[in-house]
């Protein structure tokens, strides 16, 4: 009885305050329960908030939140805060529509100090309250940002220490060093913590020199030579002896994450140092569940498990299909293999985007740059004005972050860089931060750029061919998360004629205009209303870029009662604005009407749930048509 | 006559190499003279050309280029390298239509090895292209990234450093310190780099230590308790005593960067030394012109002056308007003077917007970030989480940089951020990189947004003005560069009512529709069309979002024969769609002509001339109403 008892009673931070530190460890292993308990039936990201069950526990022990703010970077590690404040029964709504958000959120409680979803934003977002409580006059505020080695790497991280590091601000941050990000952490800034952390006699040995010393104070006249050597050591090296001392951090650490009551005492010990103070911990990603320890990045969101073995269970039963990402890493590398120019690179999501296949058979031409967006779009620019092809592949909301890159260094230099933005469309569980929506708006004002959407798997490999025949300038293919359309993924690879739609259905009454995944609801649709008696026409445009004018000519040359667009992806911008720019170009005088998400941001859902609401699936299709 | 003679010979950088090293002072004295006394006459980027005369010529004589890569990051600072590649004798059509741009560009010379303009881009594209090297087989050429301290604070640069120190790729980085971007460099990557070339010990030092030390080899036995000490110093701080040895670089410097021999030497080792490397260099921006050196902020783009005494020429004789910038920067203060929710934030263009008058009448409230557009639009983020109001101006080009964080953790979050996007619209003679043309068509997408351009500086200031009264939320106010519209621009501050646009003239035969600064245009417009018989209404919408319906329905139940819309933006996804999606969306069947760029890169020319090019002038939209 006694394991749960602990965890039930605790409302909020200050009934956790009111234990003794010795009851902790207690907390620590229910919450370490209740999470494996509740995600092996509700599916979430597990391995990382059980690395930061210790963490969430101290840091809510030791400050006074909600008025001490904590950012948890990225935030898919922040179930335990979650949990320990107030949202201990709702918990495994987690994910699901009108449920708890996977991601912290200022709109679902004053403990979530701020939203997030995508990386290295919290050390800026830190530095900001920081500077308001300033002005505002309140000194003892504290403004935490919890981040990890992997978020570390992006530029915006580096942009905020850079400005945190002269100010005076009170800014806390932790950094969460377990070696990985989603899958292993990658580049120069990994190898060194890897260095600090593996030579535990280093920061003993710094501090033994500093105090041996006399701190700040000139040495002595007379003093021999090496006495004098070590001042310079200690007034130059020890004082920036790490790339967070370089930036003008205080730096503290490492210590071991997985321990509550060492993580207590150092955390109150910074609590009453003023200026930015940087503590690094060690932990461990899935620590608690052996298999999560074991295979971290299967276990970053492991779908259904045994909470007692931790053995995943299967959803395979039912639909063996594969899912378009697999179709993706396995046509790179058929691709590659004909093509040695063709390179792949990803930006920390080698599992995610099934690149990893690519990076164990073809190690040379297969790139995981680290979570670096802006710089993977770039790296690609440099790679293709050497007369390379690279499948840059970047989840369609992260890249956002590389907007400017895909202008600056990709499209106005005419450069043969395939963008493959994978999970374009709705992504559902994750929610708002990541539905690839905005994609085809945002990259439709583009000059240069050739934007296609496959509608099923056998599109996306023609696609992927087509993009990498030569001389075919900047090629962005988009394509959804999850199961492709047909059991035999794997087709003979055929050229698709660049800027050529399609009519998938002959019809007279109505037209459904579509691109990417909805083609296929839009063929649904058509049948719905065939049973109704409505003869409906559907076009999969497949281009959003160039438009197939010709096909659009045609279109409204048919007399159509009424042309309805449909995509996955915001009306502003996208392909409806297209159709509808182009018939006023010409005069058409067609009714059109637009599909797809309307001006707001899609919360977490199934895909199948915001789908129906948004009046995007086949019976929304069909209703709109008339 | 001989002070000349060597420059003009120099046809391209094989001549250079033709002469002997002790006649490279020569070469660097010559051209130094010629950019500055071209610049004089032919406005540009001065200051930072004439700090990098030494590298130009140094580099081009080392390496074997083009085969080798050089890639100016920002780009401002290649016009030595530009006169020293074949173009002498083009240089003094630099910036203006149909000569030289103003940065490096692909597609002008093979010498060019990528094109820049924005910031921070170089080292990715330098590992891109070694990459590129290593997997055809070169074992042999340079990638040479130029980069400067203030560049460096961008996350894109830190994100390549990141990669390209674990790689084995032939990359070598310089870095040209000379501390200042455009204004004066800030954050703890300067102060880093300012304690290192402070100390002319500090690298003696360090050599010595790891000299005498007996480099690589364990310590003897009985060896005396400082040995010990030293030798960990040696394996631990010493090879990562600065930032980019952290993050795996060899790093070398720092050296005079206006020593050209010594340059020529210390290239010439470095070129045989394989993997990451970084050359620390110290120059002076503006060297050689006693004016530029003492004020390099002001000589960045000094407009017209003096060759003999680099006194500036003001041009302020024939129009003593204020420029829209000075107005913003006025304004703000004048608000915040109301208001003191309201600071200022800017990613390191304080004199370029002028934000530099808060951050001298309020130092508290108003911020230089450095180059870290990203960061810059958290940072506001999180102030406003806090009840401030920030307002956050950032060139509408370089806003590109900062996408994935105005969606996700402004407008998402629903946060009261003013985002300023100053230089809306095409910029004229910094060319294709810098026109500001995408900004409506990115932001319109974006839910929760309020967008709005005025057309002359009072609608500014009201505009700014509504921006910060209570519970705005995200809030776009986007203008143009360059002068303003009336000769007393203070008006009273009045509230603008959001989503309303106006008719600024009453007319029955066709209607023009604009936004932002081409309203005046359209006014123009309207009285030559008067003058032809024909009788035009013009209205100022003002706002894109929330778009003004009410007034849209007017105006198609006016029954114009004709409406043209009109935007100094991308035709694709602008004003111009909103309108035509609206009308789709009610079934108006007016006939509508979209005006605006079309889907291509606007390229460098005064701002008149691209006007009449893409007929958005009077003239151009004057025609377009038949």
């Amino acid at each position: 009885m006694s394991e749960k008892n602990l965890l039930e009673k605790i409302d909020n931070p200050q009934s956790l305050k009111q234990l003794p530190v010795g009851q902790l460890p207690q907390v620590v292993a229910e919450l370490r329960q209740y999470i494996i308990g509740t995600l092996a039936v509700h599916p979430g990201h597990l391995a990382s908030s059980l690395g930061t069950v210790e963490l969430a526990v101290a840091l809510h022990y030791v400050f006074n939140t909600p008025d001490d703010k904590l950012i948890w970077d990225v935030g898919h590690q922040a179930y335990a805060h979650k949990i320990l404040t107030g949202r201990y029964n709702e918990f495994q709504t987690i994910r699901t529509k009108g449920g708890l958000s996977g991601f912290p959120k200022m709109s679902e409680s004053p403990y979530d100090a701020f939203g997030t979803g995508h990386s290295s934003t919290s050390i800026s977002a830190a530095l900001g309250m920081a500077i308001a409580s300033e002005l505002q006059g309140n000194t003892t505020r504290q403004h935490i940002a919890i981040i990890g080695d992997g978020s570390m790497t992006g530029g915006e991280a580096f942009e905020a220490l850079n400005n945190a590091g002269v100010s005076k601000s009170n800014v806390l941050v932790i950094l969460n060093d377990n070696g990985i990000s989603i899958d292993r952490s990658v580049g120069g800034l990994s190898k060194h913590l890897v260095r600090i952390t593996a030579s535990p006699r280093y920061n003993r040995f710094k501090e033994a020199v500093w105090r041996g010393l006399g701190g700040e104070s000139e040495p002595k006249k007379g003093m021999e030579f090496f006495r004098k050597l070590l001042f310079l050591v200690k007034t130059t090296l020890i004082k920036e002896s790490n790339l967070f001392e370089s930036l003008g951090f205080r730096y503290f650490g490492p210590i071991d994450g997985h321990d509550v009551e060492e993580l207590v005492k150092t955390l109150s010990r910074l609590r009453d140092i003023k200026g930015p103070r940087l503590l690094h911990i060690v932990t461990k990603k899935g620590k608690g569940l052996r298999e999560a320890e074991e295979n971290p990045v299967q276990y970053h969101a492991p779908g259904l498990f045994d909470a007692e073995t931790g053995k995943q269970i299967s959803s395979k039963g039912t639909n063996t299909l594969l899912r378009y990402q697999e179709v993706f890493g396995k046509t790179i590398i058929e691709l590659a293999g004909q093509n040695d120019k063709i390179v792949g690179i990803t930006p920390a999501m080698p599992t995610g985007c099934s690149l990893n296949m690519m990076m164990e058979q073809m190690p040379d031409r297969a790139f995981d740059v680290g979570i670096a967006e802006q710089h993977a779009v770039t790296l690609a620019a440099g790679m293709a004005s050497q007369g390379m092809v690279p499948f840059c592949n970047i989840y369609s909301s992260f890249m956002q972050r590389a907007y400017d890159q895909v202008i600056h260094d990709v499209a106005l230099q005419r450069l043969n860089v395939v963008m493959c933005l994978d999970r374009g469309g709705l992504v559902g569980e994750d929610g708002a931060t990541h539905h690839g929506v905005f994609d085809l708006a945002y990259m439709r004002p583009i000059p240069n750029l050739t934007i296609c959407a496959p509608m099923d798997e056998h599109e996306l490999r023609n696609m992927m061919y087509t993009a990498q025949l030569p001389d075919q300038g900047p090629f962005v293919i988009r394509y959804p998360r999850g199961k492709v359309e047909h059991a035999d993924w794997h087709n003979t690879f055929e050229a698709v004629e660049v800027g050529k739609g399609r009519c998938l259905r002959e019809g007279s009454d109505v037209a459904i205009v579509a691109i990417g995944q909805p083609s296929n609801d839009a063929l649904k649709a058509a049948e719905m209303l065939q049973q109704e008696g409505v003869s409906a026409a559907v076009y999969d445009m497949r281009f959003l870029k160039p438009l197939d004018t010709a096909l659009l000519d045609s279109i409204a040359a048919r007399g159509f009662k009424r042309v309805v667009t449909v995509e996955d992806g915001v009306k502003k911008g996208g392909l409806g604005s297209a159709v509808v720019e182009y018939f006023a170009l010409k005069d058409y005088k067609t009714d059109i009407r637009i599909l797809g998400i309307p001006d707001e941001f899609a919360e977490h859902a199934s895909v199948a749930e915001l789908k129906q609401l948004y009046g995007i699936d086949a019976q929304g299709i069909a209703k709109a048509t008339f």
